[in-house]
């Protein structure tokens, strides 16, 4: 998850996002202001403190960071756009909590706030935000699509979800093969079966929801009279989007998305560990210099690539086979085990080297794992 | 607070620390199994889900960590000892928060909680855990004691409060100046005016409590059956300590004791930027060149000192004189402050470098301001 975040930091603070902390509890004033008290129905996490005022637990913070906004009140048009993200704990009351992390009732969210000087300004951030998601997705290697979507109780006139395909996702897509047409099929008016714009038939599949994005204007701003002082010197209200992306979900989506039967398997550059190392078991005739030899090339590594150091696992369970520990490494996803096998003893030292996200073993000098593991990333 | 989580994460893990991360959402059962549910009277916030079923909001983990353990029905006692740590949001319906983040009903705490497997070894934790403490207090350059505390509503039998000293601290400690007693005067038993070990008078001070350790035997493994299978292969119950920081609150405590009348001070080593920029003023005679100096000093600093360069603001509202900025910059708290001023335009160029911290001025080249700045340290 810290791994996941570094990125997500990066992708944000690349389109100009600046990282902000907002508070769990919600006054129930801001979301009656707002209408979503009563809207956003059994969902809603409700509380009172000790004098007996009214909380939610937030499951998104738009009236807080409008509200927030809205207190500077000199802001200028030159100050904007402000782009505000957080990436904190979200509360829902699901109906049905499922599937692990795929839907909680407590959850990681990164959701980010925008606020420009003009609905033209405003659509440029909003493709800007979308542009920096499909990044994010294409670094971490997880295929995706976006589509049209409804806005729900956010409410905004424009919306796109950011879809991982999968069996187990609670989402019906419809997609044009050739790209012109991606939705969810819930905005549709009765059923599409072909592309709108070439007329090829229409691909149904189902999505993990991973991402969200909306076009607010100013829905939000408006009830908190959230200005700025515009060109002309007057007071004029912020065009507002939000973004939000399912930290907790896109772990548990990542790894639903990419293993098989068999083994897990981590987008590379999230995975907890990159590296494992597994010694020859006890009592082998390999044991001893086998055992050396690893340690000698993890010593190497970490001198060639010393970003990895904090990224690898010695397996020392030595009383189990190779065998039974390289079985674990492939549960557990490492994306690399380096295995001091039979060939460890020959001149020089071969290792055995499974490159589990390409489906390979190769036999490896010390100089070829270098190599070989210097592709490897980390946030 | 991205800094001082990563130094806190650094010196947890120096002690064998795993991170997890609990749920905010705490059942009522279990709360109620410890007793802890009417204990905590009106400090809980208290709420329901959906189904009727009733939580808290965590204030700390006791309950949840010790069940979390128990459920790991073959734990060895070779898998001991267990340091679990997260840094999370905790929530406690304070009567007066007051202060801003010093007592505030949400704020982010450390807490590790450990498992040996005999009372010896859980002392050594104990004394281990403390010592990476104070190790944390001393990078952060914060003068500090380690009292005898209270246990309270966590319970166990020994107990102590790391205290920074400061007026506005709610905590009434006594210290032996020579440092062989210290107290918070809550554990008193009346009024204690010299040192039981070597007899001096014990002076008083007022503290701000930033973090608290606690031995807490097997009061919580007890009632969850956290048990491990011993060397006999007999369960056995673990022997349980809890250690918090407070997050938030040893940011602003920090700056409650560092800083002067008219200056904000950080420890260097948290402070949000280490440093700023002033370029000349427009129209100045100096703007032009001076301007592209400062360019220039920046592209050097970047390569020399690659860790700085997410360090350093640029303060460009040049419509503003020097020492404006100046001030600005004193009150925001950056260690060093780089302008360049009216030696800027002498061969070598004269950077005027404000070494905020240290209290003083120093006039260098940028081979000086690049020896100067190799100390500066980033988490």
């Amino acid at each position: 998850m810290e791994k996941l975040i570094r990125v997500m930091d990066e992708e944000m603070q690349a389109v100009g996002g600046q990282k902000v902390n907002m508070p769990s509890l919600s006054s129930a004033e801001l979301w009656h202001a707002s209408g979503r008290w009563d809207k956003m129905g059994m969902e809603l996490f409700r509380l009172e403190d000790r004098h007996g005022k009214g909380y939610c637990l937030g499951p998104t913070h738009e009236e807080a960071v409008t509200q927030l906004v809205a207190a500077h009140s000199n802001l200028s048009y030159k100050q904007l756009p402000l782009r505000l993200y957080q990436i904190t704990r979200k509360f829902r009351d699901e109906p049905k909590p499922r599937f692990g992390l795929l839907r909680s009732r407590e959850f990681y969210m990164k959701d980010m706030y925008t606020f420009d000087a003009s609905e033209e300004a405003a659509r440029q951030t909003y493709k800007l935000v979308c542009d920096a998601y499909c990044s994010l997705f294409n670094r971490l290697g997880l295929p995706f699509v976006k589509v049209r979507a409804a806005t729900g109780n956010i409410g905004g006139t424009m919306s796109h979800e950011f879809q991982l395909p999968a069996d187990v996702g609670e989402d019906r897509l419809v997609l044009c093969p050739d790209g012109h047409f991606a939705a969810n099929v819930e905005t549709l008016n009765g059923e599409q079966t072909s592309c709108p714009t070439c007329g090829e038939k229409l691909t149904q599949t189902r999505g993990i929801e991973v991402g969200h994005t909306f076009y607010l204007g100013t829905r939000y701003s408006s009830i908190s009279n959230a200005v700025f002082c515009s060109h002309e010197n007057k007071p004029q209200l912020a065009e507002m989007g939000c973004y939000g992306l399912g930290v907790t979900r896109i772990l548990a989506a990542s790894i639903e998305v990419l293993s098989t039967e068999d083994n897990i398997r981590w987008p590379s550059l999230i995975t907890p560990y990159q590296l494992c190392f597994i010694p020859p078991k006890r009592g082998s005739k390999e044991e001893e210099e086998g055992g050396a030899l690893l340690d000698r090339l993890y010593n190497d590594l970490a001198e060639a690539l010393p970003h990895l150091t904090g990224d690898s696992v010695l397996d020392d369970r030595t009383q189990l086979t190779i065998g039974k520990r390289l079985k674990d490494a492939n549960k557990l996803g490492y994306p690399y085990v380096i295995v001091a096998g039979k060939r460890v003893c020959e001149d020089p030292p071969v290792f055995e080297v499974w490159n589990q996200n390409a489906g390979e073993v190769l036999f490896l000098t010390k100089e070829g794992v270098v190599e070989l593991l210097s592709k490897a990333q980390v946030p």
